[in-house]
């Protein structure tokens, strides 16, 4: 199995948007003919036709940040899976510490998604949340302890417990799913470790996202990752 | 003044998007040109650089259906205005019935979208509630009896008191909002009663946006608005 | 292990309040010494010191129906579990169908409250958010499908399988807490059924809460639980 | 016309709980009877039936902290105006800005708390949400910078303006009803000024409920209410 960096845009400005979110998914696509690394691009909505444009003809999948646990309808400002699916993306973050959902509407919204083709990737902020929600047979799992989120300070060092934790209480109640880590991911050695630890890859964001120089650190980070799976 | 007719495509699936989502765009074009009159069309947040693109070089306004009461920032799958900015929208629809937002919220949104050069279009559900939104000065105020949508019983003539009652009390602590109503309009007719009751025009969904002939509904809304302008 | 009744009180009016509050407590009590089978009463919040007031020197518990996921502060109109402790009851029911909660504050109120000395009682709508919340190491697991809920179709009767599963996914992942069933709870048999297919007692709301005569409905149930658990 | 001292208790830890509630109880009944000061209690839902009892007899007002935009029914862990009815209370604080609310739920609750005799305490972050709330003639509105909330810097000082442009706002919308301002009063001198800038009184909470001293602190604020309004 390949490893995964799972790329979230947030909503950083101008970063997350126009230009920028371009170059990022532009890079990403560099990268991954360079180490054929599995590359998840995770934008605002505004931005997902745009980016799903430009990795076409890759296997860069595009993900959108959220969706909410509704039907399609008479709904305002809501964004049903179904307008996703259309938009053409691969699959959808559900979850994040910053986008806390109820337990039923993850539920809900993982065995939807499924019968519509899209891929489902839930975040949890513990080991034991992070093995409730494998319960629910989602197809990635990223257990991201929220006090480290964006602080530069990575999981795989400051916590390293939060990982191997996760991993053996994930792997009893679902031997399949594939488990992301986050929180603090910044270097190429922060993505080693988190995959020696035993996860398949990572979810970041600002270190990547607000960089000038993207390519640089999702290199780094693609390299650091092929080294430790091998 | 132009009368308004304003779309809100909802999340109508599969007509809020891809093909059925632009051909509602392509006929407004064609509508505007016709008549002049003035068209905001509201999509869902994937679709919006795509429609922006159908109706450059037209008046056509194009809103978003909502934006979150956020800064830019570390936040994952909620929209700031500056995301709806950078995609080039025109305005937001703000505090719709089937989105409805805390009064600081729609507060802090008015004033915000103010110094980003974007418009608001702020629902209330009552005439009393019209009115306290109207203080806030936002640039239009659409007043929508929520028992009245999607049935196709026009607020019109269902509750004409609601639209003057409306526009008497946005009057008083307002002399310059723009006032729409809406709710169960689905013909000219109720256009053309509409603004006779002191409105600029209407907010419209379903009897649009699900219509496989969109241009024989907006071209009929759109004539008799001009007719009662005149 | 004795078989366990649990009657959420929920806002009917007047039912849920005052003199049938009370009596809904005293019958309780009656039936408690009549039987000794176990009683959880769920009042309203402004209705738990007087409900705490008549079942004390029972082994009655009350519990609330919900607490919000908040340290004790600066907090206005929401329920800290420390407001709970100080006023008396024994536990709190966690993530109703009509209140569902983020999975992550689920989490944290069952640590919370165990930290504090007080029983949780987790609602989920299926056998799979079932075991997700039984993971978390509640002291109680509740599995009712909210489209029964209120309607006087039993689970046991109409989907005997929601229970069988339940039991054996929460089984599987957590041999130690207690299974309750609910949703269109209204008779004796009910109680009997949902206890021979591997649970240890109901959580029922109207069919108790606005009889005019709880005892019977109370008595027949408590009797039938007994003896299913002979 | 009387000077108003509103005490919210929030949800401090052990203060706005047991014992100490009941103090600020009794301390404030002895305060309405040495000045004839009006004075609201705004005490936990747990808490409000043993304030009631404390103060019965006097014309100390009791309200709840918050109100659901719900009727009466199959509802958990939510708390209807008629379940504050039934406990007793005077009335109910609205929109608090740890509780903010939707614009639409504002309205609804303020007509249905008239309807049930219940008094509307409702409360704005400015001037001019100030001003959209008394459109809705609730029977007090309290304007209180949330900036401010907590700070002991009292509003009256460090922002007079926001005090004078309420009333200005407020008065051209709703001659009659009452205004009352709060954030960081902490000082007899606080009230005093507030008062003198054309409110009421004032909405406190940590200054006092979080004094070991109650009596004290409530008494310099009542006398310097009631000499700012001789």
């Amino acid at each position: 199995m390949k490893p995964i960096i799972a790329i979230n845009y947030k909503a950083y400005y101008p970063y997350s948007f126009g230009e920028h979110a371009r170059l990022i998914a532009q890079e990403s696509k560099r990268i991954w003919r360079e180490t054929g690394i599995e590359i998840i691009l995770i934008p605002p909505y505004t931005e997902l036709k745009t980016i799903l444009g430009i990795v076409k003809d890759t296997d860069i999948k595009v993900y959108a940040q959220h969706a909410d646990p509704i039907e399609p309808g008479a709904h305002t400002g809501y964004v049903p899976l179904e307008e996703l699916k259309e938009a053409g993306v691969h699959g959808v973050l559900i979850n994040h510490s910053e986008h806390r959902m109820k337990l039923a509407d993850i539920n809900w919204l993982i065995n939807r998604a499924r019968k519509l083709g899209l891929k489902t990737l839930v975040c949890a902020d513990v080991p034991e949340t992070g093995a409730a929600v494998a319960i629910l047979k989602p197809d990635i799992v990223a257990v991201e302890p929220p006090e480290l989120i964006g602080t530069g300070i990575p999981v795989s060092k400051a916590k390293p417990e939060v990982i191997t934790n996760s991993v053996n209480l994930i792997r009893k109640v679902n031997p399949e799913v594939t488990i992301l880590t986050g929180a603090g991911i910044s270097k190429g050695e922060d993505v080693y470790a988190a995959i020696k630890l035993g996860t398949h890859g990572v979810l970041v964001a600002s270190a990547i996202v607000k960089s000038s120089k993207p390519y640089e650190i999702i290199k780094d980070m693609a390299l650091n990752a092929m080294k430790a799976m091998e």
